[in-house]
């Protein structure tokens, strides 16, 4: 860790670190808690922080050394004082205005909004994949976005092996990755219009209303081609689709990439999947990249051939990137399909933060105090 | 129509034929039964046959001259005779064992099932695409699969236009697509587990079994990239997948054409999508593409501009194919991302069924009688 962030002398068990969750009562913020608790991160002090209508609502919490009750605080100045690791998952302008505070009040912010990612003087990180980017960190470290998460452990290792040219994605994307609104979006419509599929087979739009403004359509029975905002300047990309090539390109190092990506809204609730065509540089015969993808840190493969593949409810609640469907695309040399399936909000959002988290302790050259 | 087919004597009104529709009480042959009242087919004669469990169920028609009510029979032979049109739509062995024996007893068959598609004695037909193609018919008139249905009217003016290369497609399939036992499925598994999303986010694949053995996995709150068996050949790809490519090719006359498909079944009731990458040969930069598609027949731009896009809901029921997110690939030169939409209970499968029999009565060539 650069000289320049100062050093805390919180008073923490040894070798334990005082953290901050930042957003602690979002699906996000509670898929922190449940992951610091399960891979006994050294919790000294466990701070929480959301919105003002959470201000003093009590969260139980067990690292594994019995429950203790945490109360919800708002932020304000001073509030990161003492804290070691912020693990923050907020709006954009929010953490753009809190995150540089925390990082003058002496900890390390370790940010899930797109407000950092771009950003050249802040890493952008997926633990397996470029951890060596954490080196330059100074105070602020950025989550890539949850589609492009799920991505990365799969294309690292065959971009290291033979150098990927082009990618064309198209992503099957989870509500919960629009947090609990996306979640609530889909039960309210699935509540009110769940009970007779036979006749929603027939009215078409007619039919089923939006439950909530979250989505520009229903997403009960719907899938919806746009995902996030359109880009502001006129382009014909979602900042989705932005964050995808823009990502995939600084995580991979890979600036010349080629990226077509197309995002789509399904009425899955926990886990991003897409299907993928690679073409290589050079030669990736499937039965290589299987090889490769079988020995790759955060990646499994599904099933035992390329028939094989899992699905959202296989992997919700669990930790690697599935990588299914995996053959030679003999529609072009060099080339391959595959269908990945990643939890949105463990790896693909709270899991990496905190892996990020485990790096930093880790390692003395970037140890926190 | 061949001389070797027969000329039934039907004791028909005067310009009205004689129609049977075989699988009368499934899915697409209710949806056939309504687009032949819509359109006003001149039914003279209405036949309906289904499997021995329907057998003496009585059906109401109404052609537009009064409620008529149908008796539905059981397949056996001779039950043709008289008939002049069937619109077949049962399981494939089936209509290999049916067709031949309803063309010897001197009807036309247009048949719904993968049996006949790639015959070459069969023409494949899109109405809006290739209906010259019906000037070789023998009897039998094969209608594509319903996802390569919704392709086509948009391919098609495109390859005229500048020769596609090859053409990359996702898609997002309908469990309508599976018949009754596909929306039956979604319905009761919806019923089960619908009522705490909340819980199911974090659940996976512990809290959803699959409520029918229709589909390898749940499908509701699911995406399954897996459409129809795999291929029996050890190929990689499904059977759906296959139909995809086999039948554009012989579809858009370019035996050349290269298609990669994945092919995923999506919790939707009805109307199928597709996320579709399609580089060209000659330049199709995307506001021509759009230009060409504004004026194609069968096709509906959606929106005013590139960010336009119609859902499933939207267009479930409808008879157009829908064309949004229609843009510029910048990865790959002639080449544009567009994403597709169409009804696979209506365009995908009674009403190009529909719109061939009523070329066969316009086009005097090609007269049944």
């Amino acid at each position: 860790m650069p000289e320049q962030i100062p050093v805390q002398g919180s008073a923490q068990g040894p070798g334990q670190v005082c953290v901050a969750v930042v957003g602690a009562t979002g699906v996000v913020g509670q898929e922190m808690l449940r992951i610091l608790a399960e891979r006994h991160f050294p919790v000294g002090e466990l701070r929480l922080f959301a919105s003002p209508r959470s201000q003093g609502r009590v969260i139980s919490w067990d690292g594994g050394d019995g429950p203790r009750e945490c109360t919800v605080e708002v932020l304000r100045e001073g509030c990161f004082r003492g804290v070691d690791i912020v693990l923050m998952e907020v709006e954009s302008p929010l953490s753009r205005e809190w995150a540089p505070v925390a990082v003058r009040e002496g900890a390390v912010v370790i940010d899930n909004s797109s407000a950092w990612r771009m950003d050249s003087a802040v890493p952008l990180v997926v633990s397996e994949v470029n951890p060596h980017a954490l080196q330059t960190h100074q105070g602020i470290i950025a989550n890539p976005n949850c589609t492009t998460m799920v991505l990365m452990p799969v294309l690292k290792p065959l971009d290291t092996a033979a150098t990927i040219a082009r990618v064309v994605v198209s992503s099957y994307q989870a509500v919960s990755g629009s947090g609990k609104a996306g979640i609530d979006a889909l039960a309210v419509e699935i509540d009110k219009y769940g009970n007779d599929l036979h006749a929603l087979a027939r009215s078409g739009v007619t039919g089923v209303e939006p439950a909530q403004t979250v989505y520009p359509a229903a997403i009960a029975f719907n899938v919806i081609p746009a995902c996030d905002d359109f880009a502001d300047d006129g382009s014909c990309e979602t900042k989705e689709e932005r964050k995808l090539v823009a990502e995939s390109r600084k995580i991979l190092e890979r600036p010349d990439l080629h990226v077509a990506a197309t995002c789509v809204r399904v009425p899955v609730i926990a886990a991003h999947s897409m299907s993928v065509n690679v073409e290589f540089r050079d030669k990736m015969p499937a039965a290589k990249a299987r090889e490769i993808l079988a020995a790759a840190p955060g990646v499994i493969l599904a099933g035992n051939g390329p028939t094989g593949f899992s699905t959202p409810l296989h992997v919700a609640g669990t930790d690697s990137t599935h990588v299914g469907r995996l053959r030679d695309d003999e529609t072009r040399p060099n080339t391959i399909d595959c269908f990945i399936v990643g939890d949105n909000l463990r790896k693909g959002a709270a899991l990496n933060c905190v892996e990020i988290a485990e790096l930093l302790l880790k390692n003395a050259a970037l140890r926190l105090c």
